[in-house]
């Protein structure tokens, strides 16, 4: 993303706009977000919270990727709020069309489709869009090739705050095949923000990410080092594709022995620490089974948190959009 | 289903709580259920009977296995109840990403769909999620493998019944593929459990049941001892890959000829008996399609009543659950 | 379509019932479907306009074609004005199974979705659908082969009007694939009902429309004749896959030389000439990029209009089918 990007989130008023990228969200903000975000939950068996805050306004979900739990977790959160949510099945019409990206968004402008949520393998699309819109309009990013995934950075920041709002004094450990992570990404520009003690990327060396891309990191190469004394112990999916075949990356097994997160390796980390996933989970691979689903786990606490902050974010960006 | 999946429908209080199988539903319960369906019916042209008794529940639609009218039914079965329903096209997506059933079931479990309808073409898929779901969750099959499709059992009762009521007297025969049918399979249950007159299942001998698997019939091998004097019959669909392909499962002509329903082979039966289908038909194959349009036909009724059933569980489920 | 299929549309009262073609459709109710669709109107940024004038209704999407705007307008519209919209991949489920159109039909009948919304690739299936439905059911022509699309011709009918509703007046120029067009077929039908002063159908002559279809028009073979003092320039989308392979069609660059709606082409239009489009276009093909995007297009408008006279249709036939 650009370094303008950032800045492109707000309205001239500083108002948050369209949500891009973590990057330019500042600590208030994000709390801000994140104590929303916690109104919205409720005791499990109990009806979730609902409100009419989006009455009237229509959502298009535009995934240009695949995908089931983000695309859910959008449209259960806009419905709950009251509004009409469009989910366009995009691959398998209009790009059969040839129709240009824009012209897709133009159209749904044009029928009053006022927040379009866009998934894309591609770099920058969502701010493409975005800059390309009316006034009226926000665009949400709901993953974006491997670079941004602002709304799971959201979740996973919430998900860490319940278990220890100290960020300061808190050892945050990532692991996996970081290069390619928007969810690292993401979540690493959110604890920065707030200050983290320390953030750790742990991944095989072919799978280490360019530092650059995450200042102010400490990147390791083994879970000894990484998890050591760690509050929390995030597991990032792995492609099967790219296990044993990219070279460097081990075979399963090896894989699991070295940068899985397990019972055994997270013996390293501090005695209460949680675990978390973003999903889908590859068991046995990237994360041992009996751990996801053991009482260290937050996986499905994060996944009742990502409707939360994403009611959140529609939330205030759609009472700012009926206050223009 | 293993003896014990029958209870598993339950609570600790006795109440119906997922709905797997007709097996183990008691003919008090089963007559509630049907007499609930009754209070949705409406006569055609008029608005659809509704309700906000599901309002803020959300009902997620996970079809394993492709389908058009079962998914709509119990789509529109949810929204005239006031609820959210979440349709996943679960084959295109997740499993794509190869996540695990009960991982798809947690993570809908974290955003709080309280009712899992679910279609799998694998035995015990339905009874293992009941299995597994938080206690304030429901199960709902909405067809499984070859052995179980409740719901549909539930609309042939209702249908049968509102031809005549007194199911001790009557004469049932079920025509086809009994072997691969879970259609006939919850039939059958439901109707033995009211104390059918006599149920008889005709099929080519190749696709003849394990007479074990249907205690209680009569199983027959044509036509014209299998419809004598029957109130009510039911043609099954075949699936076309099976004709003439299957050892001793003859070509299209003569499988109509031997076994289809039709004006001629209804002569065998009452002169007031009706035909039913589950659908979709094979026209000219399982069954005549003028029959399937005359006045004795009851195909639509039943597709009207599977509305209603299903109505008539949810609500029932969704009652329980907020009593609880 | 045969000549009584237009007066198929009527009840015994003469309201209308089913929107299968513009044929049939008279000045006056043209203008009441416009005056209708334009209090649908809003500013941008407004929430769109909303009623329940459909509440309690279901209505079922039918797209045996692929689509996503003609389907995702006809989705808003419905839902706006309170509808449930079923929307079903036909395609993908019971196409599968062998099901006939008129038994699926028959099942969503049986559901009580009351209004049927068709897209098919061939000839004289709406028309089908409507001899076959219930006496309580109206069906809506989404786009039938290439000679029929109602909704689209009554939006680009308001689009027109709204730039200028002295049809008397008007020149209006198609330009494209007029042969294989739906959309050339209904404006001109509405446009020849309103009295248009001079309607006029451009093409390649491998492209050229069979001239008894279209009645009262010239045909032109080159843009400078056929846009000569244009109000309205309407340019049509081809497939590319007839591009530079059909006999006497050009390769890319000739085609939009010769037949691109371009701003060198529009200078032979009036100054103030409006540039219309259906969509999804290909740019620089039939129409120039920067053209569609500039002040003379109302192509957007159109999309928005879509809606509109989607909702005033189906407003129309809600209230006719609950007077009945």
């Amino acid at each position: 993303m650009k370094q303008d990007d950032a800045t492109l989130q707000f309205d001239e008023n500083g108002n948050l706009r369209h949500l891009l990228s973590l990057k330019g969200i500042d600590a208030t903000l994000l709390t801000d977000l994140l104590d929303a975000a916690e109104g919205y939950l409720t005791t499990p068996g109990a009806l979730p919270a609902r409100s009419q805050s989006l009455a009237g306004r229509t959502i298009g979900n535009l995934f240009f990727e695949p995908s089931t739990r983000t695309r859910a977790s959008f449209d259960l959160a806009g419905r709950r709020l009251g509004a009409d949510v469009l989910n366009l099945d995009v691959n398998t019409s209009s790009r059969k069309k040839g129709e240009s990206i824009l012209d897709t968004i133009y159209t749904l402008e044009a029928m009053q489709v006022d927040i379009m949520v866009v998934r894309d393998a591609s770099d920058g699309v969502p701010a493409y869009i975005a800059r390309n819109v009316k006034d009226h309009v926000s665009v949400l990013n709901a993953g974006e090739s491997d670079i941004s995934h602002p709304t799971q950075g959201l979740l996973d920041l919430l998900t860490i705050r319940q278990h220890n709002p100290d960020f300061k004094n808190l050892v945050v450990a990532i692991v996996g095949d970081i290069q390619h992570s928007r969810v690292a990404m993401s979540a690493s520009e959110a604890l920065q923000t707030m200050g983290v003690g320390e953030l750790r990327l742990i991944s095989p060396p072919a799978l280490a990410p360019d530092s650059s891309r995450f200042p102010g990191t400490r990147i390791a190469d083994n879970l000894k080092d990484g998890l050591k004394d760690a509050d929390v112990v995030m597991a990032l999916r792995i492609q099967r594709e790219r296990i044993g075949n990219l070279d460097g990356v081990p075979g399963i097994d090896e894989y699991f022995a070295n940068f899985g997160v397990s019972h055994e390796s997270m013996k390293y980390a501090k005695p209460d620490a949680i675990v978390m996933h973003p999903g889908p989970m590859n068991r046995g691979i990237e994360i041992e089974g009996s751990l996801a689903d053991g009482p260290s786990s937050v996986v499905t606490k994060q996944v009742t948190n990502g409707v939360a902050v994403r009611m959140a974010v529609l939330d205030r960006i759609g009472k700012i959009m009926s206050a223009r």
